[in-house]
Protein backbone atom coordinates (compact mmCIF):
# COMPACT_ATOMS: atom_id res chain seq x y z
CA UNK A 1 0.00 0.00 0.00
CA UNK A 2 2.97 2.31 0.62
CA UNK A 3 4.26 2.20 -2.92
CA UNK A 4 1.02 2.70 -4.61
CA UNK A 5 0.56 5.79 -2.11
CA UNK A 6 3.78 6.96 -3.33
CA UNK A 7 3.57 6.62 -7.00
CA UNK A 8 -0.10 8.16 -6.64
CA UNK A 9 1.77 10.98 -5.80
CA UNK A 10 4.55 10.69 -7.63
CA UNK A 11 1.90 11.24 -10.42
CA UNK A 12 -0.17 14.04 -8.55
CA UNK A 13 3.61 15.89 -8.41
CA UNK A 14 4.42 15.07 -12.30
CA UNK A 15 0.93 16.15 -13.54
CA UNK A 16 1.00 19.21 -11.29
CA UNK A 17 4.50 20.07 -13.08
CA UNK A 18 3.71 18.85 -17.01
CA UNK A 19 -0.14 18.67 -17.18
CA UNK A 20 -1.35 15.36 -18.34
CA UNK A 21 0.31 15.05 -22.35
CA UNK A 22 3.76 16.06 -20.67
CA UNK A 23 3.61 13.57 -18.27
CA UNK A 24 4.73 9.61 -18.80
CA UNK A 25 4.90 6.93 -17.06
CA UNK A 26 8.84 6.78 -16.87
CA UNK A 27 8.58 10.76 -15.26
CA UNK A 28 6.43 9.40 -12.79
CA UNK A 29 9.13 5.94 -11.80
CA UNK A 30 11.69 8.12 -11.75
CA UNK A 31 9.94 10.94 -9.40
CA UNK A 32 8.35 7.95 -7.48
CA UNK A 33 11.46 5.95 -7.07
CA UNK A 34 10.05 2.88 -8.20
CA UNK A 35 11.02 0.23 -10.78
CA UNK A 36 9.12 -0.81 -13.99
CA UNK A 37 7.74 -3.98 -11.67
CA UNK A 38 6.67 -2.25 -9.01
CA UNK A 39 4.94 0.56 -11.38
CA UNK A 40 3.35 -1.78 -13.64
CA UNK A 41 2.22 -3.55 -10.41
CA UNK A 42 0.00 -1.27 -9.18
CA UNK A 43 -0.58 1.01 -12.57
CA UNK A 44 -1.12 -0.02 -16.21
CA UNK A 45 -1.46 3.17 -17.88
CA UNK A 46 -1.19 7.01 -17.36
CA UNK A 47 -5.26 7.27 -17.65
CA UNK A 48 -5.55 5.13 -14.47
CA UNK A 49 -3.09 7.35 -12.82
CA UNK A 50 -4.99 10.35 -13.58
CA UNK A 51 -8.35 8.67 -12.41
CA UNK A 52 -6.43 7.77 -9.10
CA UNK A 53 -5.20 11.17 -8.61
CA UNK A 54 -8.61 12.53 -9.10
CA UNK A 55 -10.14 10.13 -6.55
CA UNK A 56 -7.60 10.61 -3.69
CA UNK A 57 -7.70 14.23 -3.83
CA UNK A 58 -11.34 14.19 -2.93
CA UNK A 59 -10.03 13.08 0.67
CA UNK A 60 -8.48 16.40 0.85
CA UNK A 61 -11.73 18.67 -0.26
CA UNK A 62 -13.23 17.65 2.91
CA UNK A 63 -14.75 21.22 4.08
CA UNK A 64 -16.77 21.15 6.94
CA UNK A 65 -19.39 22.82 6.04
CA UNK A 66 -21.84 23.54 9.10
CA UNK A 67 -24.73 25.29 8.08
CA UNK A 68 -24.46 26.29 4.48
CA UNK A 69 -25.19 29.74 4.10
CA UNK A 70 -23.66 33.05 2.09
CA UNK A 71 -20.60 32.78 4.66
CA UNK A 72 -20.38 29.47 4.13
CA UNK A 73 -20.26 29.51 0.38
CA UNK A 74 -17.33 32.71 0.68
CA UNK A 75 -15.12 30.34 3.17
CA UNK A 76 -15.25 27.43 0.79
CA UNK A 77 -13.50 29.44 -1.97
CA UNK A 78 -10.78 30.07 0.78
CA UNK A 79 -11.02 26.66 2.01
CA UNK A 80 -10.40 25.96 -2.04
CA UNK A 81 -7.47 28.38 -1.96
CA UNK A 82 -5.57 27.17 1.43
CA UNK A 83 -6.57 23.45 -0.61
CA UNK A 84 -4.63 24.36 -3.55
CA UNK A 85 -1.83 25.73 -1.89
CA UNK A 86 -1.36 22.47 -0.09
CA UNK A 87 -1.85 19.90 -1.50
CA UNK A 88 -0.34 18.42 -4.76
CA UNK A 89 -3.33 15.88 -5.26
CA UNK A 90 -5.54 18.70 -5.12
CA UNK A 91 -3.54 21.02 -7.86
CA UNK A 92 -3.18 17.99 -10.20
CA UNK A 93 -6.50 17.12 -10.42
CA UNK A 94 -7.92 21.01 -11.47
CA UNK A 95 -4.63 21.07 -13.85
CA UNK A 96 -6.26 17.85 -15.38
CA UNK A 97 -9.96 19.56 -15.03
CA UNK A 98 -8.88 22.37 -17.05
CA UNK A 99 -6.17 21.04 -19.84
CA UNK A 100 -8.69 18.51 -21.72
CA UNK A 101 -7.97 17.02 -24.95
CA UNK A 102 -5.56 13.94 -25.04
CA UNK A 103 -7.05 13.02 -21.65
CA UNK A 104 -10.25 11.83 -23.00
CA UNK A 105 -13.12 13.60 -24.66
CA UNK A 106 -13.95 16.96 -22.95
CA UNK A 107 -15.68 16.24 -19.95
CA UNK A 108 -17.27 19.29 -18.23
CA UNK A 109 -18.52 16.77 -15.10
CA UNK A 110 -16.05 18.36 -12.72
CA UNK A 111 -17.35 21.27 -13.71
CA UNK A 112 -20.87 20.54 -13.29
CA UNK A 113 -20.37 19.01 -9.98
CA UNK A 114 -18.84 22.24 -8.58
CA UNK A 115 -22.01 24.20 -9.91
CA UNK A 116 -24.33 21.58 -7.71
CA UNK A 117 -21.83 22.21 -5.13
CA UNK A 118 -22.12 26.06 -4.77
CA UNK A 119 -25.78 25.34 -5.78
CA UNK A 120 -26.49 24.10 -2.28
CA UNK A 121 -24.70 26.91 -0.05
CA UNK A 122 -26.90 29.71 -2.46
CA UNK A 123 -30.03 27.76 -2.23
CA UNK A 124 -29.63 27.69 1.71
CA UNK A 125 -28.66 31.66 1.10
CA UNK A 126 -31.78 32.18 -0.23
CA UNK A 127 -34.12 30.33 2.17
CA UNK A 128 -31.98 32.65 4.92
CA UNK A 129 -32.76 35.64 2.98
CA UNK A 130 -29.13 36.66 2.15
CA UNK A 131 -29.92 36.93 -1.77
CA UNK A 132 -31.28 39.37 -3.82
CA UNK A 133 -34.20 38.75 -5.67
CA UNK A 134 -32.49 39.12 -9.44
CA UNK A 135 -29.77 36.42 -8.65
CA UNK A 136 -30.14 33.06 -9.79
CA UNK A 137 -28.26 30.69 -8.25
CA UNK A 138 -27.76 28.21 -10.69
CA UNK A 139 -26.12 30.78 -13.20
CA UNK A 140 -24.11 32.45 -9.98
CA UNK A 141 -22.64 29.15 -9.26
CA UNK A 142 -21.39 28.56 -12.64
CA UNK A 143 -19.86 31.81 -12.96
CA UNK A 144 -18.20 31.55 -9.88
CA UNK A 145 -17.04 28.29 -11.00
CA UNK A 146 -15.49 29.53 -13.97
CA UNK A 147 -14.15 32.62 -12.69
CA UNK A 148 -12.39 30.44 -9.75
CA UNK A 149 -10.83 28.27 -12.38
CA UNK A 150 -9.53 31.36 -14.39
CA UNK A 151 -8.27 33.28 -11.16
CA UNK A 152 -6.21 30.60 -9.62
CA UNK A 153 -4.57 29.64 -13.00
CA UNK A 154 -3.71 33.89 -13.32
CA UNK A 155 -2.56 33.28 -9.68
CA UNK A 156 -0.26 30.44 -10.33
CA UNK A 157 1.15 31.56 -13.55
CA UNK A 158 1.86 35.15 -11.19
CA UNK A 159 2.71 33.93 -7.89
CA UNK A 160 2.38 29.90 -7.99
CA UNK A 161 -0.83 30.89 -5.93
CA UNK A 162 0.76 32.90 -3.29
CA UNK A 163 -1.71 36.09 -3.82
CA UNK A 164 -4.50 33.40 -4.38
CA UNK A 165 -6.32 34.97 -1.40
CA UNK A 166 -5.75 38.54 -2.50
CA UNK A 167 -7.71 37.64 -6.07
CA UNK A 168 -10.98 36.07 -4.45
CA UNK A 169 -11.07 39.04 -1.72
CA UNK A 170 -11.01 41.03 -5.10
CA UNK A 171 -13.61 38.35 -6.58
CA UNK A 172 -16.02 39.12 -3.93
CA UNK A 173 -15.31 42.83 -3.56
CA UNK A 174 -17.05 42.78 -7.06
CA UNK A 175 -19.67 40.55 -6.90
CA UNK A 176 -21.13 40.78 -3.32
CA UNK A 177 -23.05 43.89 -3.82
CA UNK A 178 -25.02 41.91 -6.49
CA UNK A 179 -25.48 39.15 -4.78
CA UNK A 180 -26.80 40.15 -0.89
CA UNK A 181 -28.77 43.02 0.74
CA UNK A 182 -26.19 45.41 2.73
CA UNK A 183 -27.50 44.41 5.84
CA UNK A 184 -26.56 40.48 5.16
CA UNK A 185 -23.20 41.90 3.22
CA UNK A 186 -22.21 43.98 6.69
CA UNK A 187 -21.88 40.81 8.15
CA UNK A 188 -19.92 38.76 5.82
CA UNK A 189 -16.33 37.86 7.04
CA UNK A 190 -13.41 37.74 4.12
CA UNK A 191 -11.06 35.32 6.08
CA UNK A 192 -8.12 33.15 4.44
CA UNK A 193 -8.93 29.80 5.64
CA UNK A 194 -6.17 29.76 7.80
CA UNK A 195 -7.25 32.70 9.91
CA UNK A 196 -11.13 30.69 9.57
CA UNK A 197 -9.22 27.85 11.58
CA UNK A 198 -7.68 30.19 14.34
CA UNK A 199 -10.95 31.90 15.10
CA UNK B 1 5.26 31.80 -48.07
CA UNK B 2 2.03 29.51 -48.96
CA UNK B 3 3.79 26.95 -46.92
CA UNK B 4 4.75 28.36 -43.78
CA UNK B 5 1.53 30.11 -43.70
CA UNK B 6 -0.52 26.74 -44.16
CA UNK B 7 2.40 25.33 -41.01
CA UNK B 8 1.19 27.74 -38.65
CA UNK B 9 -2.48 26.88 -38.98
CA UNK B 10 -2.00 23.16 -38.76
CA UNK B 11 0.29 23.53 -35.37
CA UNK B 12 -2.33 26.48 -34.10
CA UNK B 13 -4.65 23.62 -35.19
CA UNK B 14 -2.36 20.94 -32.70
CA UNK B 15 -2.23 23.10 -30.31
CA UNK B 16 -5.64 23.72 -30.00
CA UNK B 17 -6.30 20.62 -29.52
CA UNK B 18 -3.87 18.81 -27.90
CA UNK B 19 -2.13 21.54 -25.87
CA UNK B 20 1.89 22.31 -25.96
CA UNK B 21 2.83 18.98 -24.22
CA UNK B 22 0.99 16.82 -26.42
CA UNK B 23 1.51 18.46 -29.55
CA UNK B 24 4.66 17.29 -32.13
CA UNK B 25 6.26 18.39 -34.70
CA UNK B 26 5.16 14.54 -36.58
CA UNK B 27 1.38 15.69 -36.25
CA UNK B 28 1.96 18.91 -37.38
CA UNK B 29 3.51 18.07 -40.28
CA UNK B 30 0.42 15.48 -40.69
CA UNK B 31 -2.20 18.16 -40.32
CA UNK B 32 -0.29 20.59 -42.78
CA UNK B 33 0.65 18.18 -45.17
CA UNK B 34 4.30 18.71 -45.50
CA UNK B 35 7.10 16.70 -45.68
CA UNK B 36 10.06 16.78 -43.09
CA UNK B 37 12.16 18.88 -45.64
CA UNK B 38 9.81 21.51 -45.80
CA UNK B 39 8.67 21.73 -42.04
CA UNK B 40 12.45 21.89 -40.90
CA UNK B 41 13.29 24.66 -43.91
CA UNK B 42 10.54 26.63 -42.24
CA UNK B 43 10.80 25.53 -38.49
CA UNK B 44 13.18 24.36 -36.39
CA UNK B 45 11.27 23.27 -32.94
CA UNK B 46 8.19 23.35 -31.89
CA UNK B 47 8.74 26.03 -29.78
CA UNK B 48 9.64 28.51 -32.45
CA UNK B 49 5.86 26.99 -34.10
CA UNK B 50 4.07 28.15 -30.72
CA UNK B 51 6.07 31.56 -30.77
CA UNK B 52 4.62 31.95 -34.17
CA UNK B 53 0.81 30.97 -33.61
CA UNK B 54 1.20 33.69 -30.70
CA UNK B 55 2.59 36.26 -33.13
CA UNK B 56 0.46 35.54 -35.88
CA UNK B 57 -2.99 35.66 -33.82
CA UNK B 58 -1.97 39.29 -33.15
CA UNK B 59 -3.37 40.27 -36.79
CA UNK B 60 -6.72 38.87 -35.42
CA UNK B 61 -6.85 40.76 -32.43
CA UNK B 62 -7.55 44.20 -34.32
CA UNK B 63 -10.82 45.04 -32.32
CA UNK B 64 -11.49 48.51 -33.21
CA UNK B 65 -11.49 50.19 -29.97
CA UNK B 66 -13.07 53.69 -31.20
CA UNK B 67 -13.16 56.11 -28.16
CA UNK B 68 -12.65 53.92 -25.17
CA UNK B 69 -15.32 53.92 -22.45
CA UNK B 70 -17.39 51.10 -20.25
CA UNK B 71 -19.22 50.03 -22.99
CA UNK B 72 -16.31 49.53 -25.22
CA UNK B 73 -14.84 47.57 -22.28
CA UNK B 74 -18.12 45.18 -22.30
CA UNK B 75 -18.20 45.06 -26.19
CA UNK B 76 -14.09 44.22 -25.81
CA UNK B 77 -15.13 41.00 -23.99
CA UNK B 78 -17.69 39.63 -26.25
CA UNK B 79 -15.08 40.73 -29.52
CA UNK B 80 -12.89 38.22 -27.98
CA UNK B 81 -15.25 35.57 -27.80
CA UNK B 82 -16.09 36.02 -31.24
CA UNK B 83 -11.76 35.92 -31.97
CA UNK B 84 -11.90 32.99 -29.92
CA UNK B 85 -15.31 31.17 -31.54
CA UNK B 86 -13.96 32.38 -35.12
CA UNK B 87 -10.05 31.80 -34.96
CA UNK B 88 -8.02 29.12 -34.54
CA UNK B 89 -4.63 31.01 -33.70
CA UNK B 90 -6.48 32.38 -31.08
CA UNK B 91 -7.63 29.44 -29.21
CA UNK B 92 -4.35 27.83 -30.09
CA UNK B 93 -2.59 31.02 -28.42
CA UNK B 94 -4.79 31.25 -25.45
CA UNK B 95 -4.56 27.74 -24.50
CA UNK B 96 -0.28 28.53 -24.92
CA UNK B 97 -0.90 30.90 -22.28
CA UNK B 98 -2.82 29.00 -20.16
CA UNK B 99 -1.41 25.61 -19.66
CA UNK B 100 2.46 25.95 -18.86
CA UNK B 101 5.04 24.03 -17.64
CA UNK B 102 6.48 22.42 -20.40
CA UNK B 103 7.00 25.32 -22.83
CA UNK B 104 9.29 27.26 -20.40
CA UNK B 105 9.29 28.52 -17.14
CA UNK B 106 5.44 30.39 -15.86
CA UNK B 107 5.37 33.64 -17.70
CA UNK B 108 2.68 35.75 -17.21
CA UNK B 109 3.28 38.34 -19.57
CA UNK B 110 -0.01 37.30 -21.68
CA UNK B 111 -1.99 38.21 -18.66
CA UNK B 112 -0.29 41.09 -17.30
CA UNK B 113 -0.61 42.91 -21.11
CA UNK B 114 -4.23 42.04 -21.00
CA UNK B 115 -4.51 43.49 -17.71
CA UNK B 116 -2.70 46.86 -19.09
CA UNK B 117 -4.91 46.52 -22.35
CA UNK B 118 -8.48 47.01 -20.33
CA UNK B 119 -7.09 49.45 -17.81
CA UNK B 120 -6.92 52.08 -20.81
CA UNK B 121 -10.61 51.55 -21.25
CA UNK B 122 -11.17 51.83 -17.05
CA UNK B 123 -9.33 54.98 -16.85
CA UNK B 124 -10.98 56.52 -19.79
CA UNK B 125 -14.24 55.68 -18.11
CA UNK B 126 -13.22 56.65 -15.19
CA UNK B 127 -12.61 59.96 -16.99
CA UNK B 128 -15.90 60.17 -18.56
CA UNK B 129 -17.41 59.39 -14.69
CA UNK B 130 -18.38 56.04 -15.66
CA UNK B 131 -17.17 54.46 -12.77
CA UNK B 132 -18.06 54.09 -9.00
CA UNK B 133 -15.36 55.56 -6.20
CA UNK B 134 -14.74 51.95 -4.83
CA UNK B 135 -13.97 50.83 -8.37
CA UNK B 136 -9.80 49.99 -8.02
CA UNK B 137 -9.00 50.20 -11.93
CA UNK B 138 -6.44 47.68 -11.71
CA UNK B 139 -7.45 45.35 -9.77
CA UNK B 140 -10.49 45.22 -11.39
CA UNK B 141 -8.82 44.73 -14.73
CA UNK B 142 -6.35 41.66 -13.25
CA UNK B 143 -10.33 40.01 -12.14
CA UNK B 144 -11.72 40.52 -16.07
CA UNK B 145 -8.57 38.87 -17.09
CA UNK B 146 -8.48 36.14 -14.54
CA UNK B 147 -12.32 35.75 -14.33
CA UNK B 148 -12.67 35.70 -18.53
CA UNK B 149 -9.67 33.06 -18.73
CA UNK B 150 -11.58 30.38 -16.87
CA UNK B 151 -14.83 31.38 -18.15
CA UNK B 152 -13.92 30.34 -21.74
CA UNK B 153 -12.33 27.25 -20.51
CA UNK B 154 -15.48 26.16 -19.03
CA UNK B 155 -17.70 27.09 -22.04
CA UNK B 156 -14.74 25.39 -23.94
CA UNK B 157 -14.99 22.08 -22.07
CA UNK B 158 -19.34 22.49 -21.71
CA UNK B 159 -20.25 23.47 -25.43
CA UNK B 160 -17.12 23.82 -27.11
CA UNK B 161 -17.46 27.87 -26.78
CA UNK B 162 -21.19 27.64 -28.10
CA UNK B 163 -22.38 29.56 -24.62
CA UNK B 164 -19.64 31.92 -24.42
CA UNK B 165 -21.76 34.72 -24.97
CA UNK B 166 -23.95 34.20 -22.37
CA UNK B 167 -21.63 33.49 -19.99
CA UNK B 168 -20.41 36.79 -20.47
CA UNK B 169 -23.74 38.40 -20.36
CA UNK B 170 -23.80 36.47 -16.84
CA UNK B 171 -20.59 37.85 -15.44
CA UNK B 172 -21.35 41.47 -16.53
CA UNK B 173 -24.96 41.48 -14.92
CA UNK B 174 -22.94 40.39 -11.43
CA UNK B 175 -20.61 43.22 -11.51
CA UNK B 176 -21.64 46.09 -13.65
CA UNK B 177 -23.44 47.23 -10.30
CA UNK B 178 -20.63 47.62 -8.30
CA UNK B 179 -18.80 49.12 -11.18
CA UNK B 180 -21.13 51.70 -12.53
CA UNK B 181 -23.78 53.99 -11.07
CA UNK B 182 -27.83 53.23 -12.14
CA UNK B 183 -27.85 55.87 -14.76
CA UNK B 184 -24.40 54.31 -17.02
CA UNK B 185 -25.44 51.24 -16.48
CA UNK B 186 -28.75 51.99 -18.03
CA UNK B 187 -26.99 52.89 -20.84
CA UNK B 188 -24.37 49.83 -21.67
CA UNK B 189 -25.91 47.42 -24.22
CA UNK B 190 -25.13 43.67 -23.95
CA UNK B 191 -24.28 42.42 -27.26
CA UNK B 192 -22.64 39.78 -28.94
CA UNK B 193 -19.72 41.01 -31.93
CA UNK B 194 -21.79 39.92 -34.61
CA UNK B 195 -24.79 41.98 -33.14
CA UNK B 196 -22.80 45.25 -32.67
CA UNK B 197 -21.07 44.77 -36.21
CA UNK B 198 -24.86 44.66 -37.47
CA UNK B 199 -25.97 47.39 -35.67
Amino acid sequence: MKTREAIVYAAAHVFDECGYSGASISKIMVQAGVTQGSMYFHFKSKQQLALEVIAKQQEFVNFQVGEPSLQRLVDLTFFMAHALQSSVLVRASVRLAVEQGEFGPPDPTAYHEWVDQLCIFLYAARERGELLDDVDEREFAALLTGAFAGLQIYSNIATGRADLNERLMVMWKYVLPTLAPAHVRARIVMRPYAEEQAA
